[in-house]
C-alpha cells in the first residue's frame, strides 16, 4: 500500500514536472511572438493553453482521488496539498503566456513595445522563459538551487518591472496612450508569471525544509 | 464522528465568510480611498491585509487537519478541497483590494483617474464591492441566486474593463503617460477582483449541483 502510494506520489510529481515544460514552451513561443510580432507562433501559444488547462484538471482529479482512497496525512498530505496549489500556480503561468501572445496578436504586424522598451523587456521576457525552465527543474530533481535561482530571477524582473514603470513616466516617453496600456499590462503579466514561479519554489522548499523561509532570505 | 466532521465543514464554511466579510470591507475602503483620495483610508486597507492572510493561512491549516483526521471522501472530501482553493481565491481578492489602494496611496494627493474616466472607474469599483458582497452572502447561505448575481456583476465589470481600453486609446484622451500606466493597472485588477469572485462561485455550484457550468450560461 505505501510503495503504491509512493509510486502515486511520484506521479503527480511527474505531471507537475510535464505541466511545467509546456508552460516553458509557452513562455518561450510567447516571447518571440512578442518580440517579433509572429502571429502564427502566438496562434500557437493561445490554442496550446488548453492543453495545460487540461492536465492542470487531470491532476487536480488524480490528486484528490489520492486523498480519498489512500486518506495520506503528515508529510504525504502535505504533498498532494502542495501538488493542487502548485498545479494552479503552474495553469495561471499558462494563462500570462497566453496573454503575453494575445497583446502579440492584437498588435500585429507592429510590435507592442516601441524601440526605447525594447531591451528591457527582451530581458525581463528572457528571464521569464528562465524562470519556467527553473521550475520545471526544480519539479523533477527537488533540488533546492533551482529555487534560489528562481528567487533571484524574479528580484530581477521586479526591477526591470520597476525599470518599465520609471521609463513610462519619463518625458521622453513618446508612444501612444495604447501603447502604454499595453507595455503596462505586459510589464504586469510577466512580473506575475515570475511570482508564481517563486510560489512554486516556496512549496517545494517547504515540503524539503518544513520552512518557509529560507529562500526568501536569498532575495 | 460524522457530525462532528459536519460541525469541522461548518466551521470551515464560517471561516470562509468571515474572510469574505473583510474582502467586502477592504473593497469599499479601498473605493473610498481610490475615490477620495484617502491617504488614511488607504494605509488602513494595505495594513488590514495581513489580518486576511493570517485568516486564510489558518483555514488552511484547519482544512488540512480536517483531511489529516478525518480522511472525508466523496463531497466531504470536494468540499473540503474546494475551501483551500476559495480561500485562496478570497486572499487574492485581498490583495487586489490592496493594491488599488496602494495606487491611491501612490498618486496622493492627487487623483488617480483622470475625470473623463472616473465615472467608470465609480461604477467599477462598486461592482466589485458587489461582488465582495454577494459572494459573502454565497458563502453564508449557499443560495445559488448570490452565484448567478456574481456572474452578472463581472460581465459589467468585464464591459466596463473594456470601455477603459477604448478610452485611453481614444485621440481625446489626454492623460500623462503614467496616469495612462496607473489606470490600466487598476482596471485590470478590479476585474481580477470579479473574476476571482466567479471562481468562488462557481465552486460553490459545483459543490451544490455537481455541475460546472450552469451558471456560465447565464453570462
Amino acid at each position: 500500500m505505501r510503495e503504491l502510494f509512493h509510486a502515486d506520489l511520484k506521479s503527480l510529481g511527474d505531471q507537475l514536472t510535464e505541466i511545467a515544460g509546456l508552460v516553458r514552451e509557452a513562455m518561450d513561443k510567447s516571447r518571440v511572438s512578442f518580440e517579433e510580432a509572429d502571429v502564427e507562433l502566438a496562434e500557437t501559444v493561445i490554442t496550446n493553453d488548453a492543453r495545460i488547462d487540461y492536465l492542470q484538471t487531470a491532476l487536480d482529479e488524480k490528486a484528490i482521488e489520492l486523498l480519498a482512497l489512500q486518506g495520506p496525512v503528515a508529510a504525504d498530505l502535505r504533498t498532494v496539498v502542495a501538488a493542487l496549489r502548485m498545479s494552479s500556480s503552474l495553469e495561471r503561468m499558462g494563462d500570462l503566456a497566453r496573454h503575453i501572445a494575445q497583446l502579440a496578436r492584437r498588435r500585429f504586424p507592429d510590435l507592442v513595445v516601441p524601440p526605447s522598451a525594447r531591451e528591457d523587456f527582451r530581458q525581463m521576457a528572457e528571464h521569464a522563459v528562465e524562470v519556467a525552465a527553473e521550475v520545471e527543474h526544480l519539479l523533477a530533481t527537488h533540488d533546492l538551487k533551482h529555487a534560489s535561482a528562481i528567487v533571484k530571477l524574479n528580484a530581477t524582473i521586479n526591477e526591470l518591472h520597476a525599470k518599465n514603470f520609471t521609463s513610462v513616466a519619463d518625458p521622453s516617453w513618446d508612444a501612444s496612450a495604447a501603447t502604454t496600456a499595453d507595455v503596462t499590462l505586459a510589464s504586469r503579466f510577466l512580473e506575475r508569471f515570475a511570482d508564481h514561479g517563486v510560489s512554486v519554489a516556496r512549496k517545494v522548499t517547504y515540503l524539503a525544509t518544513g520552512e518557509w523561509e529560507p529562500i526568501i532570505a536569498i532575495d
